[in-house]
């Protein structure tokens, strides 16, 4: 008995907005093709999943004498010693000078950093509301920015990806002559090899914005994302948090990060961490609404493995082999005549995401001759236009090494190319 | 460096909507005393958690040749596996002619159910609409609609607690004559040891509202929440879910249930049920936004232990040592003189929790003499009225088994006896 005389219901203002998620054209897109080779999915390398330390990590805790209290509810906020080894985890960080008046009780861990950025914009935002967002900036979060009907508006960049001070100077400025400025509610930045660009953020930069932001009244939350943070290739990025920039003193701050990228997509731990008590508390609140709590028995398994060194260790062996993959990847690429078809692209120093920029004049949307082309030949990426708050510009592509098999990079390179040279000719 | 200094942030309506749940209360009561007897909280027994069966799964899971993917990234929608297993088990179920039509894809997994509830409440309900539950219903449930500026409104019931029928014709032929029957998006019935109450609805009784709700236009969604429906004690009950009534041909239907209860808390992994395909079409894009999929590790653990049958024999055990812990727990109720005090409570056939009435005339809400006799002799319980849409009577309590000893019984019985025998005199 299937229901469809029911028809067409009366949903919520926000039931109303929903669309389908980009992400579900790609997976349609993946799906409907026998052999396609996806640079579009944000999975994690199947080779960097920590299958033996699971094993031992449940082994282990299951073995102990309180072993069911693993299995039972945890807290709404996560479990305390988690919630410790994330702070301690981030005071221990190079330029990490700012976090010592922060404690476990500032952490609220969640399912994925993603449900941390939901539930600050729920708490933050109506409709009609603004937040300022990088140039191109996280779809899922535009995508959810939508359907709570938030404005989403790009701080303006210059020619190299950096911020415009100026301009954002100016278009803050003219909201404030117009009286908008209580509209922006938050600014959300992802600081070290961001998704989709892979940019991280100088110090030098990260303090300007501060330094600009904090003149604001009323002044807007701070969302850093660093979900890729600890992904860095060879070289941990210098730049401290915000929490660590005396130029963020005085603002509220929520800084996102997640074990599930850097340890197992499949336990989906993440946490996020808020200086402003008043502020964590709501969220907290919501969180009791949403789920009172993430799965318990994944917070223990990380916690556990965090404990016993063992993360650090994986740690190492991740970054090793994305920095290989992703030099493989460039290589290939290049190999392939990428940047000679008239690509462009800076090569990542951390996470999983390649960035470029296709040949003047390129579109690479959905349904493009170039989007075409590329499945055709069995490529699917993501269409950089959907990383713009704007929608634009549409010729650029995010390429995930994820889930890619260094046997195929060669094939891909080629296909791309040849997608290019189709669509020009 | 904590932030004091930003001060009053700008929440949305939502944001400022919210305030700290009654759980919060809860739990500061408890931590603030040693040795408290909670039977408030609504954990499960430590002694029905499956340690050496999830041991086991795990083990199994992660020595498999596809391990890895596991701890991968699933689908928004969550594992196809346990989606259908969960469809299986509710179509073998007696009565449960009306399943037929229902598949995998019909299904969503959620992080408990409570996600479930959640979703749909946020695409259903902007601020103002009213939902109808029962009298008494899940307090967490009404304090997430209380955040999302939804009004609950009580179903009229008889003396005996079950459905009013021609006071529930009465209360919507009044919006219908005000016009505000479009503001009606949902009923919410716990049909199966519901908490509070623990009480089953009867299949007539269901089928009449179905009746009832049948008629009107436009006509709400139907939430049954069947969270402890496998949790009986000795005999299934025989009143099939409302997919099977052919009263709700034609309505909208999410059916919420959970292995969270049933089989381990710390895995959270609760589902729902959908016969409207653009409605679940909904939810899931809103779920992509909270956390595109519930952690995927949890589900292969539950799908796992499904699979195997451990999950029926753990079942077995698990309703076997419920109905013998809510035994000696109504025994020692009585043996201590509770009902002999005034109180008066129907023994429950199934799930965790004891809903029972003061004497008349006496008071049992938060910092009532009652509650704080009860609080010093180190003893919690759920005052009733939060469970109330309206906010009373206020002479109910609900008492949770899964966290009290059975050595601590006595003790708390004759706690109970004591305080209300300190509040009558």
């Amino acid at each position: 008995m299937v229901n469809t005389s029911a028809g067409q219901l009366r949903y919520s203002d926000l039931g109303e907005r929903l669309r389908a998620p980009m992400i579900t054209r790609l997976m349609n897109d993946t799906l409907s093709r026998a052999g396609l080779i996806s640079l579009a999915a944000g999975f994690t390398a199947p080779e960097t999943l920590p299958v033996p330390e699971v094993a031992v990590a449940v082994a282990d805790l299951l073995k102990q004498q309180n072993a069911a209290e693993f299995l039972q509810y945890g807290m709404n906020a996560g479990r305390p010693g988690l919630r410790q080894a994330v702070i301690d985890r981030l005071r221990n960080m190079p330029g990490e000078t700012g976090v010592d008046g922060l404690s476990a009780r500032n952490v609220m861990l969640t399912t994925g950093s993603q449900q941390a950025l939901y539930l600050a914009m729920q708490v933050l935002c109506s409709p009609g509301d603004r937040v300022l967002v990088e140039a191109p900036s996280y779809f899922v979060f535009l995508e959810l920015l939508a359907g709570l009907g938030v404005e989403p508006v790009s701080i303006p960049v210059l020619a190299d990806g950096s911020t415009d001070l100026e301009g954002l100077k100016e278009l803050l400025h003219t909201w404030r002559a117009r009286g908008e400025l209580a509209r922006l509610k938050a600014v959300y930045i992802g600081t070290y090899y961001a998704n989709p660009s892979s940019r991280c953020w100088p110090s030098a930069e990260k303090a300007a914005l501060g330094g600009l932001l904090r003149e604001l009244s009323p002044c807007p939350v701070v969302l850093e994302d660093a979900a890729y943070r600890e992904l860095y290739y060879k070289d941990f990025h210098a730049a401290p948090s915000v929490f660590s920039l005396p130029e963020y003193n005085g603002l509220p701050v929520l800084y996102c990060g997640t074990f599930t990228k850097s340890l197992a997509t499949g336990l989906k731990v993440g946490y996020a961490v808020c200086n402003h008590q008043p502020l964590l508390d709501k969220l907290l609140h919501l969180k009791g609404h949403h789920d009172f709590g993430s799965a318990h028995f994944n917070q223990a398994i990380v916690e556990h493995i965090v404990a016993s060194g063992e993360y650090d260790r994986l740690l190492a062996r991740t970054r090793a082999y994305y920095q290989r993959k992703m030099e493989a990847f460039d290589t290939a690429l290049n190999r392939a005549g990428l940047r000679a078809a008239g690509w462009q692209w800076a090569s990542p120093l951390g996470g999983l995401l390649l960035w470029a920029r296709a040949p003047r004049g390129m579109q690479t949307s959905f349904d493009s001759p170039f989007y075409n082309a590329c499945l055709a030949a069995n490529i699917l990426y993501v269409p950089g236009d959907l990383c713009f708050a704007n929608g634009h510009p549409h010729d650029c592509i995010r390429l995930s090494i994820g889930g890619v098999k260094e046997a195929q990079m060669d094939e891909a390179a080629s296909a791309l190319v040849r997608a290019t040279r189709s669509v020009a000719d």
